[in-house]
C-alpha cells in the first residue's frame, strides 16, 4: 500500500519505474470509477502498456488494486497516536483516531473500496488482511505486550469494520445524529478490552 | 421478512395470493443465483406475470428482495434466548446465539446476501435496518430497560456485522482456528457493555 509507491527503484532501469508508475496512475483512475470490477485490459490500454506487464509488476489484479488504492493512514502514525497516552488509553486513542479518519470522505472512500474488494475477491482480502494485521494492529499489540495477538487483531478489525460500515454504509449509526466524540466514548472500552484485557 | 410470507391474505382474492407466491418463488431463485443484481424482468418472466405486479405487491426491488431473502432467525426466538439467563447474561447469550447461527451455512448465506444488498442499495439498507432494529434489537433493549436504545442497537448491529464479516468473508478470524465458544467468550463482555452498561 503506501510503501509500494515510494519503494526505491534500486536495480530497476528508469523505463521500468516509469512503466510501473503509468500502470498505477491508470489503475487509480479506473478503480475509482468502476471499483474492483475495472478490467486489467482497460488499465493496460490507458497506461499504454502490454497487459502482461501488470502481472510482472504487481503479481495479480488484487496486487495492483492494493497498490493503487492505498490505505490512507500511515501505520507509523497509527502506532504513535494509539500509544501516546499510555497503555490504559490505547482504546480511546484508537477509537478517536479511527472515527476522525472515517469522518473525512477522502479517507473513507479508499477504505470502503478496499473493503468492497476484500468482499469480492479472496486474494484482495488476503492482501488487505496482511497489511492491516502485520503492518498496523500486530505492532500495536506487540508494543502493548498483549497475549493472543492474532486473535485480538481479528477482533479489533472486525469491530472497526462493522462500526465504519454501520455509520457510513448501513446507516445504523447516523453521523448527523451521533458525533465522532460520542461514538468514540462508547467504543473506547470495547477496543481497550480487545487490546489489553484478559480474553479468558 | 419471515412474517411477510405467512401474512394472512385477508381481503385478497386467491389469485392475488398465488401471483404473489409465484413472484416470491421466482425471486428466491434469481436472487440466490445473481444476488441483488438479478433483474426484475427475469423474475417477472419466471413467475409468468407482468413486471408491474412486482411493484403492486412489494413496492420496489428492495421490498421484494427483503421479502424473498428472509432473515433466518425468528425475532421472538432471539428475544427469548437473549433474556433467558437474566439481564447480566444477555451479552453472552447474544454472542453465543449469533455465532451458532452464523456457523450454519444455510443461515449465513441469506444474512450475507442481505448485507450485500444493504451495501449496494440504500432502500434495501433501510428495510434491513428497520427489521433488525425495530423487530430484533429494540425489543431486547426495551425488555432490559436500557437507555439510549437506538444508539445501542446501532452499536450492537455494527459489532455483530463486523464480527460475522471478519469470520466468514474477510478471513480475519479463521473459523477453523477459533471455535464459536472461544470467540463468544471474547465478544460477550462487549455485547453486555452495549446492551446494559453506562455509555457515558
Amino acid at each position: 500500500m503506501a510503501e509500494n509507491r515510494s519503494r526505491p527503484a534500486i536495480g530497476r532501469r528508469p523505463g521500468e519505474t516509469q512503466t510501473r508508475g503509468a500502470i498505477l496512475e491508470a489503475a487509480e483512475c479506473r478503480f475509482a470509477e468502476a471499483g474492483y470490477a475495472a478490467s486489467l485490459r482497460s488499465i493496460a490500454r490507458d497506461a499504454g502498456v502490454d497487459p502482461a506487464l501488470i502481472g510482472h509488476f504487481f503479481g495479480s489484479k488484487a496486487g495492483l488494486f492494493i497498490a493503487a488504492v492505498r490505505w490512507p493512514i500511515d501505520p507509523a502514525e497509527t502506532l504513535d497516536v494509539v500509544l501516546s497516552r499510555g497503555p490504559e488509553n490505547a482504546g480511546s486513542q484508537l477509537a478517536a483516531m479511527f472515527l476522525r479518519h472515517w469522518g473525512e470522505a477522502e479517507n473513507r472512500s479508499p477504505i470502503l473500496a478496499l473493503i468492497a474488494a476484500a468482499q469480492a475477491d479472496a486474494e484482495a482480502a488476503l492482501l488487505l488482511r496482511r497489511f492491516l494485521l502485520d503492518r498496523n494492529l500486530l505492532p500495536i499489540l506487540e508494543a502493548l505486550g498483549s497475549d493472543r495477538r492474532p486473535l485480538r487483531a481479528g477482533l479489533i478489525s472486525g469491530q472497526l469494520a462493522g462500526l465504519g460500515l454501520s455509520r457510513y454504509v448501513y446507516g445504523m449509526i447516523n453521523p448527523d445524529e451521533y458525533s465522532e466524540e460520542e461514538i468514540a466514548k462508547c467504543v473506547a472500552p470495547v477496543l481497550q478490552h480487545y487490546l489489553t484485557e484478559s480474553l479468558e
